[in-house]
């Protein structure tokens, strides 16, 4: 008999941006919700809701788009007094010099490989960033408190799972202690460095992961936070009056 | 010549709220903002964007009228990533049986001067809420780290001031030593408490003092937290294009 698991995680990548919907890289550029994005946030927290889960506390990035998908989601459960941390840590990949680049034109510019080879490799930066850049991390007071040698100028996807797992292990793990059921609401390619960890995904895997927006994935692990069956989707409402 | 002040700290009442609408009593009870309230908070937002104001961190109590004035002043100024701490201790005076009953209906039923009492006094409390009454704070999980002896069935103001300036002196005095700005949104009651502290208010004075909502007041120290003149309101946007 399975004992009936006790620790529950919910993953979460953000809503639709409006750069999704552009077709632009976007890493650690501020870009909001589009439409769609807030619509389906709603809709994550309602099938959420409707799976009976209460959250004892959420973490993201301090990027908008991941935040007000946690925003919506906490309001259409009325949980939004639960505590909530904010990591650099959980942010999306930076993508250097790509950031703010249309995919489409940057495949015209310097072939369809290439753009491939920046996007689904394992271990391949970007462009870097170069000197005086105005998209540097290091200009921006939400990094301020980082030491110089965490600012990217460019990250692979090897990179952003390098920094992102320490804030699993050394933070999230440790509030397991005292919370049931947590919630992370985070980006493509820190959800892929959570689902690389959690599923022992090899590094050739990982790079096929599509991690799809606004679609909640359920964990459930024992009280030693060993891995309980595999991840559920949150049940869908559709076709549920609502 | 005045030393330049380098801490600044801006209190905040929630928006109006339903019940505020309603005139109903309303203390831990959990309602929503009314549409004037969400429009008072969008304001406040503007005009401390306005004024330049760059909050490191915010703090608000568990109660969503006063998180979702919070979160739309950060959305409005584009800081949505600081990081922000609930407390109970920041909630709205508790006004136990009162709870949800109509102002203007036990005003009739009681006489105003007793209703009078209940809102204007320092240390009268309302009547408790009695055993098993689903008001009681301690069947809700929001609360569940809460000592019994910390579960309020109704308080007066003087209680109200009494567990809440521990959380400035214990949690927002220290956070000050890292922040320069700080943003608090609370509630009527939790104000008075700040503001009695803060401006050294006798018994009878607070009782008399009116917080607006959404109305952001601004307070700045020097780096010992001496207040450094006296309070003013964030700049007002009317006659303003926005």
């Amino acid at each position: 008999m399975t004992k009936s698991p006790n620790k529950t995680l919910v993953l979460l990548r953000h809503g639709q941006s409006t750069w999704n919907l552009e077709n632009r890289f976007t890493g650690w550029t501020d870009v909001g919700l589009s439409q769609h994005g807030h619509d389906e946030a709603v809709e994550a927290g309602r099938r959420l809701l409707h799976d009976g889960l209460k959250f004892d506390i959420a973490f993201t990035s301090v990027l908008k788009r991941a935040i007000k998908t946690l925003w919506l989601v906490l309001e259409e459960m009325d949980q939004m007094w639960i505590p909530v941390h904010r990591s650099w840590r959980l942010n999306e990949r930076h993508y250097g010099a790509l950031q703010g680049e249309s995919k489409d034109e940057m495949a015209e510019r310097v072939g369809a490989d290439q753009v491939l080879r920046w996007r689904r490799s394992f271990d391949v930066r970007p462009p870097l960033l170069t000197e005086g850049d105005k998209r540097f991390p290091g200009d921006d007071r939400r990094y301020a408190s980082l030491d110089p040698s965490q600012l990217p100028c460019g990250e692979s996807l090897k990179d952003t799972i390098e920094r992102a797992l320490p804030y699993w292990h050394n933070t999230i793990v440790p509030a397991f202690a005292s919370a049931d059921t947590i919630l992370i609401v985070a980006h493509g390619n820190t959800l892929r460095a959570l689902n690389k960890y959690l599923n022992g995904l090899s590094d050739e895997k990982v790079v096929g992961l599509e991690v799809p927006t606004g679609e909640p994935v359920v964990y459930h692990f024992d009280h030693a936070l060993r891995l309980q069956g595999l991840p559920t989707f949150a049940q869908s409402m559709s076709g549920c009056a609502h």
